[in-house]
C-alpha cells in the first residue's frame, strides 16, 4: 500500500500529516466560539463546519445526527464520551476526504474555504472540561533521582514503588492551554532546617518534563476498569508540564504529598494526539520486576515510543536551548496501568480526566526531565544557551515541551507545550 | 427582638428552623427535575417555583430578572457564584415570607401549594458541581494520635504541621450525597512488613467525621484570596464522611499522600448550612502556638461551636449507637485559614470546589473521629450497641454524622449524612 498522502502539502517535519490528526478546540478572530478542530499541516479542520455542512451526519453514521451538537461544545468531552468506534470511524472519515485521491473536499472550493483554517490564525484553548487531574510518579529513573536527593540512597525506593503506579491526586482548576504565562507561586519555605519558615516567592522553581492522557470513556463508580477495557478507555495523550516549587514541596509534602508546591499551574499540549496515531509507535515497556500483581499484569506492547524534549529560552533570549531529550518508553509503569490501578478500587474515571505520567526522565544525566534533576537539587550549573546557565528557573525564562514519534518519512507530533515565567506578586 | 418564628411549626430539636435556612439540590416524583430549595421544619422551599411565581425578581433585586434561570438550575453553582450580597438578600426575604408576621405567603394557599414540599417526600441530589476537592488536616488531636500510630510518638506531628494548614487532592468525581452505599474497595496491602504485598478487598475500612465548606466566590489564578477577603468566600458548610481504606492507604501512602485508601467514596450531607446561619455560633479557635507566618494570622472569632457525633448502626441491627462526640471547635486551622493558605500559591478557587477539613477529633478518647483511633489503631473494641463492638467497619454497616449547633430554643442542624458498606466485587 503506498504511504497515505493528503492533497495538503505536509512537510516532513511537520508534526500534523494525515497519519495524525490530532484533536483540538480552537477560535478564530472571525468565528470566537471555541470548538472542535483537528490539524493537518499548517491548518485545521473546522469540525464545526464540517459538521454544519452536512457531511459527517451523512457520512459517519457513529455520529448521526448528534454531529452538529457535539462539535458545537467547546470542549471535546461530548465527542470523546462516545467511546472508541465513533472516534475511530471519524478518523476513517477524515484521513479519507484529506487524502490526496478523494475529491470531495479536495476539489470543492467552497466547502474548503468553510472547513480549512490557517493554523496560524487560531487560538487553542482547553481541549477537555477536566473534572479530575491525577498526577503518577512512573519513571523509575526520576523517582530514584528524586528519592536520593530527598530521603538518601538507602530510602531511594519506597518498598511500594515497584509493586504499583504510585499517583496522587493534582489541582484541575489550575490546569492551563499551552501558552498561558504563570506567575511565580509564593509561599512557606524552610531555608534552614529546624529553624521556622519563612514566607516569600519560591527560589526553586522547576518544570516536570512528563505526558497526560485524556479519559475517553470512563467507569461508574464502583465497579474497576479491567486491564482488557482500558485500551478502548483512554482518548489521546498530550504533553503536559507539571510546574514545581521545589522548596515549597520540600516543606509542605510530608505526610500528605504534593499540594501548593505544585497546584499553582499545570500547562498541557492543545493537541490531543489519539491512541490510533501512536499505535505504530507501541513499544515493550521496560521489564517489571518483581511481577505485578494480576490485576496489572498486561502482556501487550503497551510502552510508546515518543521522543521528549526540554527547551528552555532563558529571559532577555530569543534562542531556545535543548536541556533535555527523554522518551516515553523509558516510563515503567504503562498508562494502561497508570488507569487500570486508578480504578482497582472502585474509583470513578469520568471523561475529560487528565492522567499526568509523572516526570519523564531517562537513564542518562542529559535526559532528565527536571531542573532538580539537571542540577542535581542546585549543585550543578545547566547550561541554557546564549552564555547562559541555570541551577532553576528565573523569572521571564521560556519553557517548552516538545514531543514526537519518528515514523518512516513522517512524525507524529503534539505542537507546542509552552509558558514563561512571570515575577512573583509580592 | 422578639425570637424569630415561621409560621410553619418547627419542633425545637428539629435540624431547620427558620434561623437555619439551608440550601440543597432536591427533585420528587411529580418533578424529577433536580432544582434548588431550601429546608424549613418538614418542608423545603422550592425555589425554581418561587422563582416561577415572580416573587424573587420582584423582591430581591441582587436576583433580579436572573432569578429563574438561576433557580431552574440542577446545581447550586449559578446562585454560590453570584457572591455575599445576593445570598444575604435572597436569606432576608425567605426569613421575611416564612415568619409568622408575614401575610405573602402564609395567607397565600394556593402559593404555598405549588413552594412548600414536604422534607419527606423528596430526594437530595449533590448540592454543587464539585470542580476540585481538597482535603486538609487541621485537627491537632487527630493529626497527633494518626502520627503516633504511623510514626511514633516522637514523630507525630510533622516539623511543618504547627506552621500551615497541611492539605491534600481528594477526588471530586467519587463524593456523593448522603444516602449513596458505597462498595468495600479492593487494592493492594501489605500485610507483613517487608514480604510482597497482597490484592483484595480492604479489611480495615473507616469512616472519618469530617466538615466541609462549599467555595462560593473563587479567586483568578495567580491572585491569592487574603484573609479580610476569605469570610465572603465561602458559602457554606456541610458534613462530610471521608471513606478510608486503612490497610489500603498505609501501603501506597509514602511519599505522595494517600491516594485508592480514600478516593472510593466521600459522602456530605445535601443540606448547606450558610455561614450566615452559622454567625450565631462563632467562637475561639484553640490558641495557635507558634503564631502563624503573618498572611496566615487572623484576628477574629473564626472558630465555630457545631457539636458533631457519629453514629455507626451495625449489620443486622436497626439501633444507632453513637461512638462518637466531637466538635468543630477543636479545630486548630480555622476555615478560613484553609482557605487561604490554599490560595497564597495563586492557585485559583472555582465555584463549588470542596474543602474538607480533615477527621475533627477532640481531646478525650470518645471525641476521636475515625475507627482507626477509637480502636486505637485495630487494639480495641469498639461498642457499636446492639452488643456488638467493632475494631473496623463490617459489610452492612451503615454509618451517619449528625452535626447540630445549639441555641437556646432552636438548633441549625445538618440533617443526615449516611452510607452503607456494601461488600467488595471480587
Amino acid at each position: 500500500m503506498a504511504p497515505l498522502q493528503s492533497f495538503i502539502q505536509v512537510s516532513p517535519d511537520s508534526d500534523f500529516p494525515i497519519q495524525n490528526l490530532p484533536w483540538g478546540i480552537f477560535s478564530t478572530v472571525h468565528n470566537p466560539m471555541p470548538r472542535p478542530g483537528v490539524a493537518i499541516g499548517d491548518y485545521v479542520v473546522d469540525m464545526n463546519a464540517l459538521a454544519a455542512a452536512g457531511l459527517l451526519e451523512k457520512h459517519v453514521p457513529e455520529l448521526g445526527e448528534k454531529a452538529l451538537h457535539i462539535f458545537s461544545q467547546s470542549t471535546l468531552n461530548a465527542f470523546m464520551s462516545l467511546g472508541k468506534p465513533a472516534w475511530q470511524a471519524t478518523r476513517r472519515f477524515l484521513q479519507r476526504i484529506l487524502s490526496a485521491d478523494e475529491p470531495l473536499l479536495r476539489d470543492n472550493a467552497a466547502l474548503r474555504q468553510k472547513v480549512l483554517v490557517q493554523l496560524s490564525s487560531v487560538q487553542m484553548h482547553l481541549p477537555a472540561d477536566i473534572g479530575d487531574y491525577t498526577d503518577f510518579y512512573a519513571s523509575k529513573e526520576h523517582a530514584t533521582n528524586v528519592g536520593i536527593m530527598f530521603r538518601g540512597k538507602e530510602n531511594a525506593l519506597m518498598p511500594n514503588w515497584t509493586h504499583l503506579p504510585v499517583g496522587y491526586h493534582g489541582r484541575a482548576s489550575s490546569v492551563v492551554v499551552s501558552g498561558t504565562d504563570l506567575r511565580r507561586p509564593c509561599g512557606q519555605r524552610c531555608p534552614v532546617k529546624g529553624q521556622p519558615p519563612v514566607f516569600g516567592a519560591s527560589t526553586r522553581l522547576d518544570f516536570e518534563l512528563e505526558m497526560g492522557f485524556l479519559v475517553g470513556t470512563g467507569n461508574p463508580l464502583g465497579k474497576p476498569i479491567s486491564m482488557h477495557e482500558a485500551d478502548d478507555c483512554i482518548f489521546g495523550v498530550v504533553l503536559l508540564n507539571d510546574w514545581s516549587a521545589r522548596d515549597i514541596q520540600a516543606w509542605e509534602y510530608v505526610p500528605l504529598g504534593p499540594f501548593l508546591g505544585k497546584n499553582f499551574g499545570t500547562t498541557i499540549s492543545p493537541w490531543v494526539v489519539t491512541m490510533d496515531a501512536l499505535e505504530p509507535f507501541r513499544c515493550s515497556p521496560p521489564v517489571q520486576d518483581p511481577k505485578p500483581l494480576s490485576y496489572l499484569c498486561d502482556d501487550k506492547n503497551s510502552g510508546y515510543d515518543i521522543r521528549l524534549e526540554v527547551e528552555v529560552t532563558p529571559v532577555g533570549h530569543d534562542t531556545p536551548k535543548t536541556v533535555c531529550q527523554s522518551n516515553l518508553k523509558y516510563m515503567y509503569w504503562t498508562l494502561k496501568q497508570q488507569l487500570v490501578h486508578h480504578t482497582v478500587n472502585g474509583c470513578n474515571m469520568r471523561t475529560g480526566d487528565l492522567c499526568g505520567t509523572g516526570t519523564i526522565s531517562g537513564p542518562t544525566e542529559d535526559s532528565f526531565g527536571s531542573m532538580l534533576e539537571l542540577s542535581w537539587t542546585g549543585q550543578k550549573d545547566v547550561d541554557v544557551g546564549s552564555g547562559t546557565t541555570r541551577k532553576f528557573l528565573e523569572d521571564g525564562d521560556q519553557v517548552n515541551l516538545v514531543g514526537y514519534c519518528q515514523g518512516p518519512d513522517y512524525r507524529i507530533g503534539f505542537g507546542p507545550c509552552r509558558g514563561k515565567v512571570l515575577p512573583a506578586l509580592l
